[in-house]
Parts: structure tokens; C-alpha cells; sequence
């Protein structure tokens, strides 16, 4: 028998529960052992609850109890989840978890500390939901040299664009629809603005390029600026906005952004509508390979858990090598990175065009019929800092959105 | 070190060493020790070659090394593949293999050994290419119950359908400009008539489902009867053509099948072009996951090999579980499956139509201007055997095409 604890009996933790109950024989079959839930901790009290004979208030209970050989945390959040799976892998106990701030902010050191004590710290769910994408990265990849990882990593954000640009919304009434829908919380800054794909990029890019990389040095930009009449003019160039989190590695250097892009057609992240993420990941000798899936939800994310505990369970005293060194990836500013960019402006296309050919050379203008006060146009490549430099001299700009690399092309 | 021998030194097996050489570092990094490759078995003779040095032609020799530990075989066929690799396991060596006729005809015995002498079978590379499929199916996806694989697994037919679909050619013409590229071999009845992509949806299947999927039992359909005309009605109605090869589990009943079908623009593996691959597999948990990326090709397929190799070195007599029972899972034939076809006709539409509805009930029918001796129609959906019965009576028919459950509904 494997006896495990899990902390937090939310949203995710009751899905784990639920998943090893209804799927024991499956998942016994595959660690070759049975999996007990010993524990499960929370502040609260579940009275008639499954788990009521197994709550426990007290983390101590679970680190002094040897039999606990892993820990599940599916609390979130920085504190105190970093203290209770520190203190875990340190009495010599594995890890799963589900909890990316924990993960982008801690990854590397508690890494060092499973390896150090011969067990495990897993986190396939911190990233894509139910996609399995980590443990490819870290045991099917291996052969190859990642150079870029692209991904609609927040099922949130991306729920929101697919509502406006169907229902021609504005962003504020899609965030409502989204808050209605359970899929955004009542504070969504951290999706909104994309600190959630933040973290999840630098975590994905720590494991292809085996340094960590700072979340909080990741260039980062939300969707709450982008509006209904973009996604229209946007649509009537063939396009969909994403909000893109990528890292590249190119020349020995590292780029890493989270920000939203126009994608084109012929991508498949085109295609990705709704609350489902993907991951693009390039290397130099696979060529592009893409995972796709429900980015989020109680039951994909809790399977995530439970694949890593049944990992976890059929490796006792056995660390599974995890590319990721403590060491610092250092990232190069986006300042010098080459793009195409769709700018809004407010007026006639008459009366600015000149001026704009000045400023950007040859450029494509859009139009749309019935909104005669607006134009677009999508300038050629350029670097960042010079678009920043021209962009100023041109009047009433309303917004500007980046074109992903394969639309430019075509441009 | 690890000491590994390469049996075949043909396209994937000059891949592997190539792979391993350029990738040295961050392999033995992964490993945490060196990957020597001591033997190259092959028959014929490389002067002047890397692997010159290494080579023997004498499969003995390497089985009687004791310091061989992983046999990575790449020879591909059913003979003497299946003869050396028995050797090797029963040897107490791991054998790592990309050989897909090897793993379909042999699967469960050879995992089975590999067990008892724990050590490893491992077979990545006979599915998907460069993809991760299987290695997810075997261990992210453990925790839930999966109901259905489907995919486009097969490069060349892919390849040929998407020349058919761009260029307007004919099938004969496609195959032609596949086999000039070198994707299609001289021989292509393995490929064109869906036997390869049978022998793949058989592995990931007894993997899904646990139990031996015998691929000889699996309903086969290629795409050779395919036409220039059934791609123009397809594409008018909004559809393109893919060979899929699919698997699933309703009401404890199990269907496997390869055959062509119409797929709907929705639908992500509608955008899966040219020589890619992608498998979609739904968990009663998880929802859709999908993994898409090369599916062929000497570096891609070499990397999922040397990815093998990686995990056989770092788990030296230690069994990985694979769910792969000997027993046979019971296929149910496809006679009670219900879906709506598509049916091209001779003639004209007006001469028959009062038959064709008299038959099928409500259909919608598609007509071309300029293909005026023709026309098709699309059924409601039916069983396969009240389909087969019904169209006996429909006069001139050239042509049926299965559509896949998404666009049927839309009809």
C-alpha cells in the first residue's frame, strides 16, 4: 500500500480524490500497488464528506507520519505551500503538485532538494491542464535540442478572445461572460494580464533549456487593451488574436514573452478556441511538434496529479533526472526582435497614409465598410525599439497588436 | 557507460547514431553517464564511415557481449527482427525498436519477456514518428479510463491526399510525385492501403484498452479508390478527405478501423496537412488531448528512438510497466456502427433523386457546375449494413465515403 496525503481539498484536490477512487484498480494496476489516501488536509471541516475520517488541520500530523511516502499539494499559491513541500521532500517524502506559483517561483531549489534525498517533485499539472506536456519535455524530448516553445498556455484569456470574436463583444462584457462561466475568477488580473501564461512559460522554457528562467523577467503584456473593432479588422486580414506565450533560443540567445499575437490561418493554434490551450515545441532535429487539450477544469487537472503520483508511487527512492538547474537563464530584452505590426488608428486612411509610408515604407492598409472612422495598417518587419521610435510619429494611434512570425510572411 | 548495439544501419539507424554523436552531452547528461554505441549490425559493408570501426555482421557477437546492455533495433520487418530481439531480451538486455510490424505482430509476448528478465521493450519510435504517443498513453495518461484514439497516422497516404486536395491531381499522379519525393516507397500497398496505419492504431490501442488489438482483425479501407472527383464534391461541401485510423470503447463493445472519411473544417485534424501526423485520444476524464508533429522522416523517427534509449539507460533492470496484456481484446465488427456516408453518382441528379430519397429518406445532395455527369449525395446517418444494403439499389454509384461523426452532425 502507498499511502498519500492531500493538502487542500478544493477545487482540484476533491478532483483527485474523486479520480483515484472511481480509477483505483486502473491506477493500482499501474504502480503495482494499491494508492491510500491516509490524509487529506483543510481548515475546513467536510462533515459526511468521503473524507471527513481522513481530515486532518494539522500539516505536522502528515510530515511526522513515515508512512506518508507522498505529499499532494493542490492548495496554490506561494504560502504555505512552499513551507509544507519543502519541509515534505526534506523528511524524504515525493512531491506531486498542481500549483504553477509554487512551481515558477521555487521550481529549481525543490528540485535539488528531491534529488538530494532520492525522491521526487512533480508538477505535470502546473502547466496545460490535463495535456500531458512536462514529462514530454523532460523524458520524450530528450534526444533533441529545443529551440522554441509557443503556446496558448491560459484557457481563460483565450476563452475571452473566442467570445469576442464571435459575439463581437467588447472585452469587458467577454470577461463578465467568462467571470458568469466560472472560467475567470472575480479577480482576473493574473490571467487577464497574463501572469498565469507567465509563469507557465517560464516553467516550460526552465525544462527545454535546463537553466531557470525568471518569471518576473519575462517580457508580458495581457489582452485587456485589445478591442471588438480590432478583432474586426484583424478578421478581415484572415487573422484571430492569441494571447502567445513563446521562448526561442536563437544564436545562443534567449527570448522569452508572453503577449497577444495575430496568428494566421494555415497555424494550428489557429484553431484553438475556447477554454483549450496548446504548446507548439520546435527542435532542432524533431521539427514542430504540438500538444492539445483542456487547458484547465477540476477533472483533466486532477488526472495530471494523479499521473504524477502513480510516477511518484512506481519510483520510490528513485529521483526521475529533471532538466532544470538552479542556475539563471539570462534572457535578452525583446527589444532587437524582428516582427510585423498591425497598428488601429483613428481618422481617414486619406488623410495619414502619406505620412505612414514616410515613417514604415511599404505597409498594408485595412479597411472595413462600415466603421469609416478607423483604419488599419500592418507595417513590414521591424525591430521592436524601431517600431517604438516611428509609432510615435504617427497621429491617433488606437492600439497595436504583433503579427506571429508565419502571418508576416505572408504579408 | 552504456554500452548499446544498433541492429540496422539503414535510414533510422544511421538517424540513431547521428542523433546520439551531435547530442552526446545533453544525453549523457540525462542518462547521468556516457551512451557508447559498441556494435553497428549490418550486412553490408561502410568504408570510411563513422560507424566502420563498430561494424560487425554477426548478430552473436552481440549477443554474447555481456557489456551490450540496450539493443537498439532498426532493421525493421517481422524477420530476424523478432528472432534477435527475443535473443537479446531473454539475455537480460533491453531493446529499444522503431519497428511497428515487429510490435503489432510480437508486442506482448516480447513485453512480457522483458518483464520477467526486468528489463525493457520500449517502442516509441512505431507510432507517430517524432510524436510522444506512447509514452504518454503509457504514463501520462494513467489515471483515467480512454475511450476513443483517433488519427491521422500515416505520412504518405496524408501526403498523397493533401497533393490530391492541392494540385486537383488524380490518385495515380499523387502517388507518383509521393514515391519522386521519397515518401511513398516503390512497393506502396503497405501505405496506400491502409495495412501500415492498421498495424499502428493495433498498438495504441492494446496500449489504451490493455488487452492485444489484433491488427489482422482490424477493418482495413486504403485510399486508392479515392478520386479527383470525390476531393471537389468534399471540398464543396466544406470537408477534406483523411485516412483515419481509429479506436474506441462504447458500452464494453470494441471497434478498431482504418478507412478514409470526411472530416469538417472544426476540426483540428482537418488542418493536419502533407506528411504530419496527429492522434487524438479522449479520456471519460480528461476530455480531448491531441499530439500532432512529423510522423516520419530519419531525424524525427532517430530522436524518439534515441529517447528510448535514454529511458532504457536510466532505469537498468528495472521493468517500466506497460498496460499490454497477452489476451486478446474482442474487436465487434463495424456492421452496427452508424454514421452518414457520402455517395457519388453517375448521371444526373434529377433522374435519380426520387429513388435515392426513397431509399435514404432526408439526404443533401452536391452538385458541381462543371462536372454535369455527376453528382453526390450525403445520407442520414445509418448502420454500415442498412448502408450497404440500401445502395444496392441507388443505380451508376462510382463512389461511398464515410463522414466522421463531427460532420454528420452538421447535417
Amino acid at each position: 500500500m502507498v499511502n498519500i496525503a492531500v493538502l487542500g481539498y478544493g477545487t482540484v484536490g476533491s478532483g483527485v480524490v474523486e479520480v483515484i477512487d472511481k480509477n483505483s484498480d486502473s491506477v493500482a494496476k499501474r504502480v503495482g500497488d494499491e494508492i491510500n489516501i491516509k490524509y487529506v488536509l483543510d481548515l475546513r471541516e467536510f462533515p459526511g464528506d468521503r473524507v471527513e475520517s481522513v481530515l486532518v488541520h494539522d500539516f505536522d500530523t502528515i510530515l511526522n507520519d513515515p508512512e506518508v511516502v507522498i505529499v499532494v499539494e493542490v492548495m496554490g499559491g506561494v504560502e504555505p505551500a512552499y513551507t509544507f513541500v519543502k519541509k515534505s521532500l526534506l523528511a524524504g517524502k515525493s512531491v506531486c503538485t498542481s500549483n504553477k506559483e509554487l512551481v515558477a517561483a521555487h521550481g529549481p531549489e525543490l528540485i535539488a532538494i528531491a534529488k538530494e534525498k532520492s525522491v521526487n517533485f512533480l508538477f505535470e499539472a502546473s502547466v496545460g491542464g490535463a495535456i500531458p506536456v512536462i514529462r514530454p519535455i523532460n523524458s520524450s524530448l530528450t534526444a533533441d535540442r529545443i529551440l522554441e516553445i509557443k503556446g496558448i498556455l491560459n484557457g481563460t484569456t483565450n476563452y475571452i478572445l473566442t467570445q469576442m470574436a464571435e459575439e463581437g463583444w467588447e472585452f469587458d462584457r467577454a470577461l463578465k461572460s467568462a467571470q458568469e462561466m466560472g472560467y475567470a475568477e472575480r479577480n482576473p488580473e493574473a490571467d487577464i494580464e497574463g501572469y498565469d501564461a507567465t509563469r507557465k512559460i517560464a516553467i516550460l522554457s526552465s525544462l527545454a533549456f535546463g537553466k531557470n528562467v525568471d518569471y518576473e523577467k519575462v517580457y508580458t503584456e495581457g489582452i485587456s487593451r485589445i478591442t471588438a473593432n480590432d478583432i474586426r479588422f484583424v478578421r478581415k486580414m484572415g487573422g484571430a488574436i492569441k494571447l502567445l506565450a513563446s521562448s526561442t533560443c536563437e544564436d545562443g540567445k534567449y527570448y522569452a514573452m508572453v503577449a497577444p499575437f495575430i496568428v494566421d490561418k494555415t497555424q494550428p493554434l489557429y484553431a484553438v478556441s475556447g477554454v483549450y490551450n496548446a504548446v507548439f515545441v520546435k527542435g532542432s532535429q524533431i521539427g514542430d511538434i504540438m500538444f492539445y487539450g483542456s487547458g484547465a477544469g477540476k477533472l483533466p487537472t486532477a488526472c495530471a496529479v494523479v499521473s504524477d503520483i502513480v510516477d511518484a508511487a512506481k519510483h520510490p527512492n528513485k529521483h526521475i533526472y529533471v532538466f532544470w538547474e538552479p542556475e539563471e537563464l539570462p534572457l535578452t530584452g525583446i527589444g532587437n526582435a524582428t516582427r510585423s505590426f498591425f497598428v488601429r488608428v483613428s481618422g481617414k486612411r486619406a488623410d495619414d497614409e502619406g505620412k505612414i509610408r514616410d515613417e514604415f515604407g511599404h505597409v498594408s492598409f485595412i479597411e472595413l465598410e462600415d466603421i469609416t472612422d478607423e483604419f488599419a495598417f500592418v507595417t513590414p518587419p521591424l525591430t521592436e525599439e524601431a517600431f517604438d521610435e516611428k509609432i510615435k510619429k504617427v497621429p491617433k494611434v488606437l492600439g497595436r497588436i504583433r503579427l506571429d512570425r508565419k502571418m508576416e510572411e505572408e504579408n
